[in-house]
């Protein structure tokens, strides 16, 4: 084992050595984070979920974590930056480091693509018994990475597709969830951050949820309904064993991957029997600059036009929100105010976490069970 | 689509906007790196494939880019920091972002698990009509991700699977090709550094190579030879319609990955028929601490043990280097000396480009063709 053991430091290549941290004095009960990088001490989850981190910046002035709030770090003795933050919620969170002004990933901890760069994950254990989120000896599915032309994109793109524990073995169709990720993410967001194989495995080791395909999109695209329609959708069918109906068809996302949803079904109801929008609605309040309320408007016209159809069109219409400081709150409320003078009818899950991983975790914890049945 | 766009400024929820890069005049032929994150108007390729980087950290004394050679960067009028590099060798090039002395991954590009943390790739273009490792329209497998538990490591794991088009409609059994990352890097370098599927899914449309199976596993662990008999091969043999008989039965591996590829197949050849070892063999030169020559003793006394019965047995052995300025070169070297005076025949060819990924690209290119035939 010597041989392999100094190989990662001798045959590495990266003109450089890794960091090596020195041990401080760890309470018990302290351990490093799960997003953490192979070999490394920091970040570390102290009691009481807090959050500490070392970070090696020797010649900076000024060194933070910017996890939504900043928090300046301090040099120890040894010249390493350190801080300890507050308490933060269960789950995966997104954070940053701060060197002198330079917002980059911290490279002790595994990067993942969002907030339109390579982030750095936080995980916050969930509390002692909750094992909805964590890999359990179940039967588990796979994730399929499939490479196909988008001929709305213009360009080679991949999704990620779950396929359920036994698919290959039976000649069975499945039904199929779509799943969008929010701005600045990708394709890879539900696999990675929202842990989707894992949820769906454990749904379905537990029947709480019908076993079902879930295919992970890459929402960056210039016309997501075209391409959606065109290129993804055709993808999935030809290349899995789908029942391609509308009762088996099923569409949700989460922010912008919510917007994307809710124009999707509204506009082509005939598709989807199942919606899920999660942390979402039309951007109706804080406008950026260039957005108008009207971009919802041909929407709620469609639903004005015939609120029947689409109560009896779609079996399930579910809508949850992060409580009142997730950022897309008013946006959310506004349409539910709509939905109801209306008469669009939808189920309402809300749950305290902001607009975070956390919240969609949850939201296709719930989702699932209910579709497809 | 305003509103979309829009959504992913105000929908990510990340404590921060995305950063703007204002744009610098530009020569005519300089293209964003292929790597770059969308949205990001740097790194760019320069004509020569010279690459311009482009910084913000407005506080920052010294920011540099690690690129094998250190290059300082200047800070510009707006206060960013940039530089432009030497010509680069085509293809997949690991760098770093050092501010301040933090040696970071940069906001800019795409994050890769590699040199012990997630560091930044460059892909410089390859030349004109050399369309090897790009996606072509040619049939395309699938990668799948596969989670299972290892009962030497401990731990819940994950491998990559390359499933060659046709695999769901076939009821064919495949060979497997079992390939090895190298030091500080994980089961997702094949996958993406290495760009396996693309490799194959166009060497085998050109019917250079025969159908196969591609098992990429996370070397990781406190014993490769235990955890690839006990772990990894039979979830593949169970998961996967695979010919499970040494003839049907490969293994290779980079630096690190190399040498447990070498220890594996000369301590049990009876497994295995080919045999790939990329920038590698036993470190016998510039001992890192804890590391004596010995190491590779007992693997040499089993090979003089019965060189005939080895060279019968592996119908490939196929050795490849990155050149002299490969730092496993000295390696190599002896390794082969031994190989020579021992009487084990091996195929040896070398590529210039040293330590990189850009000569393990090319080594699987030469590789595969050569396997199961």
């Amino acid at each position: 084992m010597l041989a392999l053991t100094a190989a990662v430091v001798v045959l590495a290549a990266c003109g450089g050595k890794q960091q090596q941290v020195a041990g401080i004095g760890i309470e018990p009960g302290e351990t490093p984070s799960k997003q953490g990088v192979r070999g490394r001490e920091f970040p570390q989850i102290l009691p009481g979920n807090r959050v500490a981190f070392r970070v090696k910046a020797p010649g900076a002035k000024q060194v933070q974590i910017d996890l939504g709030k900043l928090y300046d770090m301090q040099q120890n003795e040894a010249g390493e930056w350190e801080c300890v933050t507050e308490p933060q919620s269960e789950g995966f969170h997104y954070y940053f480091l701060v060197v002198d002004g330079a917002r980059v990933a911290d490279p002790s901890a595994r990067a993942y693509y969002g907030c339109s760069q390579f982030s750095s994950g936080i995980e916050i254990p969930y509390p002692e018994g909750d094992t909805r989120f964590y890999v359990r000896d179940v039967p588990h599915g796979k994730v399929s990475m499939v490479r196909f032309y988008s001929t709305t994109s213009g360009e080679w793109r991949r999704m990620f597709v779950y396929t359920p524990a036994g698919y290959e073995n039976s000649s069975k169709k499945y039904p199929v969830l779509y799943i969008q990720h929010g701005g600045g993410e990708d394709e890879t967001g539900w696999m990675e951050q929202g842990r989707t194989d894992i949820i769906l495995d454990n749904l379905i080791a537990e029947e709480q949820a019908n076993p079902m395909i879930v295919a992970m999109l890459d929402g960056n695209t210039p016309d997501f309904e075209k391409e959606f329609l065109n290129d993804c959708l055709p993808v999935v069918e030809k290349e899995f064993r789908v029942e391609a109906d509308a009762d088996h068809r099923a569409l949700a996302g989460l922010s912008m991957g919510g917007i994307q949803t809710l124009n999707m079904v509204i506009s082509h109801p005939e598709l989807f029997r199942y919606v899920g929008v999660f942390s979402s609605g039309w951007i109706a309040s804080n406008l950026p600059a260039g957005v108008t309320p009207e971009a919802a408007a041909p929407y709620y016209d469609m639903l004005k036009a015939r609120p029947a159809y689409y109560n009896e069109q779609f079996k399930v219409f579910y809508l949850t929100m992060g409580g009142q400081e997730d950022i897309a709150w008013n946006n959310c409320r506004i349409m539910k105010e709509n939905f109801d003078a209306i008469g669009i009818r939808y189920t309402y899950f809300e749950t305290p976490g902001g607009h975070t991983w956390p919240v969609w975790r949850e939201s296709l914890y719930r989702l699932a069970p209910i579709l497809f049945k």
